[in-house]
């Protein structure tokens, strides 16, 4: 249905109505309503700044030329970010204003000029902000290298180079506040270790779009996800400290709120970041090592067994509340709508994504020839004497929930057998880590696809294929990974 | 491979072999190995006692007939059963033993004589012991008749008629002992009431059969599930009274065991057996009155979230341990193997069941002609006007996890749109019980088959089709429903 508003504005013609650069500049950040230009054509953005994807980081870009942060997070270099600026067309620059028919380039300030440097092998899905996958032969070992993990950035990486004096500041559902620096919780609370896998809820999105339909966002193939050895103190232990019945929650307690230092916001169920056995921690290394500054350097909150999301980086405010974050990344993203709904979507009726579900990927398929089998254990196991094929992979579950069978079809599904699941030293209090696995076939059982779904310790299993599980977003792609061979 | 000692009785042909009847009775339960007799054969039994579903009760029958047993526990009566006794075959009763060709019919204790009456509604899928499901129109409220609500009976109704002096003994991890009565329980700790689903890991059994390849076990159709409001006292409460530190469990207490008074025993995971928001009552109440004798009474566990086998009744025993139960119902059965699978798995490899996987059904299909609608909610939601088609059921998941979406398709599959969640009054920490749904298409969009599939809090979903999930015991038939229409 056209609205009346959308039809007054048609019969204006809007491609005809002149605005001046100094009326432009009057609808920044600090007016009822957001304008800004791209190159001779201007266009009213307000109803689009809740819908934002980045958040509120737009309104840096109101009230003059958006090209230059464009240019910057380049993110928005594709069509379809084009088709939605064109919808809040109001009309033109006047010619006045413009020099050789060219309006002004603004200069502005680079946030990610201070992004840190990173390995080449990182496999880049966007640069500015930085999103970059893990490459497979670094998918192969329990623990990923801290410069292999996985890059997530929704904006750029703050510079916050003062380990010691970077403090956090907490929010107690009465509205009192305390202060933490990363001293004080390193010095006086008691330090956890344990390994906890961190998975984008984009993984394998790439396969929905290829198996289903288009979706929106980061086209990640098997790489956003990474597993690690966490150092921290438990959230618990601290909002205790802080004055909250951690064990008694007040009523008016429902949700943990976190803030990162370059305005990312998130939250988690109270019960969840509470729990005993919940392993949530503020990080301050991994591996062994101080974070990375990808990775969240100074501090970082784990909560594992939930979706990487949650797990805020460069943290700086906790609030208690009893309320969701209100940020677009908990109200208007990481969340999944049925196959047949589109972004027209009533947000607030989606949960937002906080356990995952049970999730699988083949990371490696290779031959090993008959005369070379001998003390390969692999081939032992399954009985194997000419050439075989070895696949390999990871499987893992939200919510510690453990695996405990993989199921591998050499042959597209028709017929299955039991992957070995591999030894590791999964350390807290639940499954939080991924499992690897492995299996071998005869070369000559291979058929048309190489097909692997995993079951959790709660006997959830994977979604056969994609169409029924299709979301415009693409998030939880977790239908059964198919590989031609 | 055959076995050389299975080649040994072979050769020695054992139809022909000979045994008196004092013999037979010699190999009863005090006895290292276990005879029966049926007909005029004899059977050594001894390696298929640990593997028998119904647990050690098989003793009382060994160093005899076993026909009589048979009379009263009637589910032995099909082939299968009969099958698995043919390989015990050991030889055949000396004719001196006979009379006129018979074996003698010892009279045997029916412990099923004290089970009560029942509603004729129920639906019978074996009588001794008593299994039985709800009728379909009894799925059509939140809560569930106390007398409409599924009876799973592993064995008899063990008589315990004074709920009063019933004593519940909890044997700690250190092996000291303390007895409550259930009067104790009702006076000494504060009580709750929860709603909680009670599910068998047996429910939609015949569809796997049905889709995929038979399965052993009770035939279930969609109503071996319930929901009722359950009042007792906290289990965590109870044994912190008993002297357990359930806030920091020792290193050795993995487990908490339960038997019942009939002899069935289950273990459940201590940190879900002690989770503050875990809910797990010793009940004594359902629906505002005592407990039906089928459902415990005076006493029975409730463990929400998991599969109804571990909320034992007629509850008589706590155990604190290192250790699952070593019954049979945790050790042998409730457990899922992969497709390709067959009944000589290692049992060990498999998770015994406890939270449960998201599960749906179809429960209703009526049409509503469309000089009827005026008023109708349901139509004026979906905006129909011609003839509609409503359907309803319910959606459910294990470990509290709620249901978020519950998609619903008219034309088998091809497109689906979103059932309306049915507002209820559900109690407790977490979603334990179900969430029932309805919706409504046009009598024209109508084609093949009805299908329904749910999605809970961590965004797992059903399986499309049984082949890849069959297992053999049958157990977890969680594939899309589809209703031919």
């Amino acid at each position: 249905m056209v609205s009346s508003q959308r039809v007054a504005v048609a019969e204006s013609e809007p491609s005809r109505r002149l605005y001046r650069l100094d009326e432009i500049h009057r609808h920044n950040s600090t007016a009822d309503s957001y304008w800004v230009y791209y190159g001779t054509s201007v266009y009213d953005i307000t109803d689009w700044v809740p819908n934002h994807p980045g958040g509120e980081v737009i309104l840096r870009a109101v009230g003059g030329n958006i090209e230059p942060y464009w240019n910057i997070f380049t993110i928005h270099k594709k069509q379809e970010v084009h088709d939605i600026l064109e919808q809040y067309l109001i009309g033109e620059i006047d010619p006045r204003d413009l020099v050789e028919g060219k309006a002004p380039n603004d200069e502005v300030d680079d946030p990610f000029k201070k992004d840190p440097e990173r390995s080449d092998a990182l496999i880049v899905r966007s640069s500015r902000p930085c999103n970059a996958e893990t490459p497979k032969d670094q998918l192969e070992t329990f623990i990923t290298p801290s410069d292999q993990h996985y890059v997530r950035n929704h904006l750029w990486v703050p510079p916050l180079q003062d380990a010691e004096s970077h403090r956090l500041t907490i929010e107690l559902n009465d509205g009192t506040e305390k202060e933490y620096s990363v001293r004080d919780l390193r010095n006086n609370f008691q330090h956890h270790t344990i390994t906890a896998t961190l998975q984008c809820s984009g993984n394998r999105r790439a396969h929905m779009s290829a198996e289903a339909q288009a979706t929106s966002g980061l086209q990640w193939d098997v790489g956003a996800i990474s597993n690690t050895e966490w150092t921290g103190v438990r959230l618990r232990d601290v909002l205790r400290d802080a004055g909250l019945q951690v064990d008694e929650l007040p009523e008016d307690v429902k949700h943990i709120q976190f803030t990162g230092a370059e305005a990312y916001g998130a939250s988690v169920p109270a019960i969840k970041a509470l729990d005993r056995y919940g392993d949530v921690l503020l990080v301050f290394e991994m591996n062994g090592q101080p974070l990375m500054p990808d990775h969240g350097y100074p501090l970082r909150l784990l909560c594992p067994g939930h979706v990487a999301a949650r797990s805020v980086k460069w943290l700086q405010k906790i609030t208690v509340s009893e309320d969701e974050s209100w940020s677009q990344w908990q109200r208007r993203d990481y969340k999944c709508f049925g196959p047949n709904q589109r972004s027209d979507v009533d947000w607030d009726r989606a949960s937002s994504i906080q356990e995952t579900p049970v999730q699988s990927a083949i990371t490696s398929i290779s031959t090993i020839a008959k005369d070379r089998l001998a003390n390969l254990r692999l081939a032992q196991v399954y009985g194997l004497e000419e050439d075989i094929v070895r696949v390999a992979g990871y499987a893992m579950s939200g919510g510690g929930r453990g695996i405990i069978r993989v199921d591998v079809s050499p042959d597209n599904g028709r017929t299955w057998q039991q992957a070995r699941l591999i030894k590791d030293e999964c350390k807290g209090s639940k499954s939080w880590s991924w499992k690897r696995w492995e299996i071998a076939f005869s070369k000559h059982d291979l058929a048309k696809c190489v097909v692997v779904k995993a079951i959790d310790d709660s006997y959830n299993c994977q979604p056969e294929s994609f169409p029924a599980t299709y979301n415009f977003k693409g998030n939880l792609a977790t239908a059964w990974h198919r590989v031609p061979v």
